[in-house]
């Protein structure tokens, strides 16, 4: 058994192996969803960046790994997941970099401080707390459903997270999409980028990629679709080249 | 000079020939969204449809060509393009399936009937009324600019012409992609499809066509991207085929 892991959990290699993950199947693992917006959210050195929702920590180590600068907060209300977490960041030599709060995002503004960030990243659960079908274990419910926090928990805390101008780059099902949108706007967060992603290109998307500026007016860019795989079922170069791996 | 035209007038040819289309080119001439908006909207033989805005009467004769048992009443507020329209609608034999009213889209639901329509379509002006370079000649700045009627205004006459469950079909910018579909929801009126319009697949939509019912509630299809030309600038088979064209 490897130093970092505990009974259940695995090392997965990321970005190439140029960083690790522990992950527990079990309990949690991360999706595309957390590469396709870690690669969106494009982070720049000498950002303030606060992950709502941090799960293992899959975002923080992403974006550290494209912004070795930053300086990251992350938010997780799960001790087990927080504990995780703490590993991941310490195992890939993080610890400047990344920090770890177990917290209620509901309350991080308060703790953390107001107006503080550059940027807010979210991978919220994606389905409402009656919706779908309930997982058994707790922490892979509370990752998918909206059992611990609503959509409108995360876009109150991000607008006092958020400095003025700052931007909120989160991932939602396509079918949400104008809820979000008006959430957004509701919250004083106006909708600058959204991507649409598309298993091929010729399937309605699943997923979308929003880019909203606390204190923005109007002027929406529709990206080109994200496309994940090409009609023979392989990835498409962009996929690969957001994995961090070169052409095939 | 042809028994229908006036001066300065011509003639196109509308789905390889099947149609013809009188056009004034220093009045008004319609574009590839109107032709994109009348696949869209999918009318069926039977369907009472309603075009608000109609210039020359470019969907109402696309659509009647799909759909020759539909009823279509088109509103158009100007004098000299409802003069145009009814000469189009005479001219290709569609005097049965097509009525012309010279009407402001305000008043449309008093004279029309209310809550009547099984399909709205509008490819409404696109930009403020004081928003980018002006035309000179009325016709094309009302056609293009928020002169004699606004998003507001469009949203509010469909949403008393269509039946509980019927459909508005609209094209609009991409950049006011979230005032739409707040006017929509705004109005009662939830948007179950948008379909993104890419000049290529490698660049931002300009446009976004919407299809929102009356009465519905959430369950959005956001569709594959629409993409008007390949990497080496030639039509997508899907365009032509939108055209009423076959392969090249």
């Amino acid at each position: 058994m490897n130093e970092w892991l505990r009974p259940g959990e695995r090392i997965d290699d990321l970005m190439r192996g140029r960083m690790r993950i522990i992950q527990n199947p079990a309990m949690f693992r991360f999706g595309t969803d957390a590469v396709l917006l870690a690669d969106f959210a494009k982070a720049q050195n000498g950002e303030r960046i606060c992950d709502l929702g941090a799960g293992v920590g899959i975002l923080p180590l992403l974006i550290a790994a494209r912004a070795p600068g930053a300086a990251i907060d992350a938010v997780e209300i799960q001790a087990a997941l927080c504990d995780i977490a703490r590993r991941n960041v310490a195992m890939n030599g993080l610890g400047e970099t990344v920090a770890v709060y177990q917290q209620d995002i509901k309350t991080a503004a308060g703790t953390l401080g107001e107006k503080k960030y550059d940027c807010v990243v979210c991978n919220p659960p994606y389905f409402k707390g009656d919706a779908g079908i309930l997982s058994l274990r707790d922490e892979v419910r509370i990752a998918r459903h909206e059992v611990l926090c609503t959509l409108e928990d995360i876009f109150a805390a991000a607008a006092r997270l958020l400095r003025h101008g700052g931007r909120l780059c989160m991932i939602h099902l396509a079918a949400r999409a104008f809820e979000v949108a008006d959430g957004l706007r509701a919250h004083g967060m106006e909708p600058k980028t959204v991507r649409a992603v598309h298993y091929q290109a010729d399937r309605p998307a699943k997923l979308v990629l929003w880019e909203a500026r606390r204190g923005g007016s109007g002027g929406l860019v529709w990206m080109p679709p994200l496309i994940m795989c090409n009609g023979d079922g392989r990835e498409t170069d962009e996929l690969r080249e957001i994995y961090g791996e070169g052409p095939p």
